[in-house]
């Protein structure tokens, strides 16, 4: 018995290259299934779109837009940091999904927007409300488990990797000496920072890297940076945001949390570069911060047509009857690269971080090995050349 | 009578994304006229090079390493700043031409750099040793007279039009508000902050752009942000790194000069965003820093090409025989763009600086006219791609 009704889409947590790939893939799928499929709507802003029932229908959406979202950066139709603590907010979301007839429902994000999308799912089969709930992985930071790597990774670490070898050649212009920190997203999991290593099979990368994974001396490090400069003259560092202390604390801590109780983090490069100003040694910190995530002109197509194709698989395996699973990507082989689609529980995944292993680190801590190119380098084949007018790139206007 | 010798190439001042586009177009110009032209040398460091005797014989650098120049950023020979002060450098610099027998010599730099190489003209001149010296514009900073615009400042335009449209989209995928501060440099002109005025055209822009051009006020900047952000509960704003007070003085300055006795510059992003954090306005301070003179693989089309004619053009009036001169770039026409290639005196240039016109600057003065996007829209035009080997520009490696 296929069941019939309407679907819909959210994007929640922070905006990827290529979350906007996985909607294309949702929206273009379910237009395929218009017999089962009706309406496809959009959470406005994630799980609070849903809480104020404010959905965007996007029945009349223009192709020529649709076709723009492989393309566009952010998250399209709005993102939201939110967790579901009230029973009044579970029975809201039953209300609107009754309301506007939602039989499929795909939330797209990394851990915690996997947990919400676990509870909404369990709270509606608890209801015995007939609803197909598919979780869409995405997160840069790569840090979701049972799923190879996730949509979104291979995007910013392609945009790092080729951005730090451009800035690397830049260094060499001088013979000036010069001590250049990197700091690069990633609280607990260091996947994004470890990315920068494929800018070496240019000639031009870093010389050092530290990951969140590995404890954090400042002595070491500061020993480590003296050792390469004595030799070169340059020092190329990259620092991940969330190193830490052996004693488990961030190097650069501030006080504020987000609203999922995670504490914020920020500065470590100039901190880091901080060593070494004393010593009369030119030194620039340099924060890749939102660029990093939104550089959606240098994504990876590897990267998004596997974001388009896990949105499509949500979609598929819904419509098959499957519910409560996330999709995910698994490697079949890595020269030459391929990959399937399949998925697993939500609860496998709800809140659990996957971290840079040991093997992939080099055992002083400050680097990473010939197994971290090889399973990260298939990841960044081939460009996604913008849509570019008059210059300048073309970003789907669809509600924002 | 034909002038038969060597040439040198010379690059100087700070990297630009197409100096080495520069270089492409002069190296392949003087391999067309070998009749004349024996060998090719590139100064090791500009001057410095000279002075040390450490040329660059490229007469057997292969042809697909000269093929990346145009796709690599930083200065492949090394670049230098450095002021001639001494007289034994004068005398050193005509032993070392005469050593090689340079006839034909090209400096490619910014303000600094021309006044170097016209001081290096005047000398040869005065002793009688025949040498046709021709200056080559580059700057990302635009503030050379003479030209319409320097190569290099499209190209790093549309990186930060480009990169700030992306960023922009990505700041409204919360509803939370934000100011986020995007520093740009530019110590005495504005253009490149200008230039983020660009990304407004793809409908994702910034709200408020400072150029040093005007005087600052903090209140005055804080009223600004405050306005649009009641209204939009975002504010994306731009400002130079060399943003001064009415009275002169630099937002952010910091005590170091550099080589040139200039004042060195930065944070002025975070100062700002100072404004708004005790407001408990979430804010973002972000610094292109040297990303935004080093993102080749996002190079203007029309820069490039431009940047290879200048080069290949100094070749070709050196040739004619004229010597002390730069070459200048002439707009012909806006709609079409249209450019040719003409020369002014070396010490027309030298030393000047040539800043935002009031009339590209709006009255309030915290942003731009419709005057300076007709001027500048034109320039970012095309998209030179990167050659990219398993997903990584590849770059040129003639000595670095």
């Amino acid at each position: 018995m296929e069941l019939v009704g309407n679907i819909l889409y959210g994007q929640s947590g922070g905006p990827s290259p290529v979350i906007n790939s996985s909607a294309y893939g949702v929206i273009d799928e379910a237009r395929k299934n218009n017999k089962i499929i009706k309406n496809i709507y959009c959470c406005h802003h994630g799980v609070e779109g849903i809480l104020k029932d404010d959905l965007i229908d996007l029945s009349n959406t223009p192709r020529e837009q649709l076709n723009l979202l492989p393309h566009t950066p952010g998250a399209a139709f709005g993102s939201i940091r939110f967790k579901l603590s009230k029973p009044e907010e579970y029975k809201q979301i039953l209300k609107v999904f009754k309301k506007h007839n939602i039989r499929y429902f795909f939330y797209n994000g990394g851990n915690d927007s996997m947990d919400t999308c676990n509870k909404i799912s369990k709270f509606l089969q608890k209801e015995g409300y007939d609803c197909k709930v598919i979780g869409i992985p995405k997160t840069i930071d790569n840090d979701l488990p049972m799923t190879d790597h996730t949509p979104g990774y291979a995007s910013a670490a392609k945009f790092i990797a080729n951005m730090i070898a451009e800035a690397a050649y830049d260094a060499l212009a001088y013979k000036k000496g010069r001590v250049i920190v990197f700091e690069i997203m990633g609280r607990n999991a260091g996947w994004l920072a470890a990315a920068s290593k494929l800018a070496c099979l240019t000639g031009f990368g870093p010389d050092l890297i530290y990951l969140p994974e590995k404890p954090f001396s400042m002595d070491k490090f500061r020993a480590d940076v003296l050792k390469v400069y004595s030799r070169k003259h340059k020092c190329i560092v990259i620092a991940s945001e969330g190193i830490k202390y052996a004693d488990k604390h961030y190097v650069a801590e501030r006080k504020a949390l987000d609203s999922f109780g995670h504490k914020q983090m920020g500065g470590v490069a100039s901190m880091l570069t901080e060593n070494f100003t004393n010593m009369g040694i030119d030194t620039r910190a340099i924060e890749f911060s939102l660029l990093q995530r939104s550089a959606t002109h240098l994504s990876s197509k590897v990267d998004v047509d596997e974001a388009v194709e896990v949105g499509r698989t949500a979609v598929k395996i819904a419509l098959e009857g499957k519910t409560n699973f996330m999709v995910t990507i698994n490697r079949v082989s890595t020269n030459p690269y391929k990959s399937s689609f399949g998925h697993c529980k939500l609860s496998e995944v709800a809140n659990v971080e996957k971290v840079v292993p040991d093997y992939m680190i080099n055992d002083e801590g400050n680097n990473v090995t010939r197994a971290f190119i090889d399973y990260a380098l298939p990841l960044i084949e081939g460009e996604n050349t913008s849509i570019y007018k008059n210059g300048l790139v073309q970003l789907a206007k669809i509600r924002l």
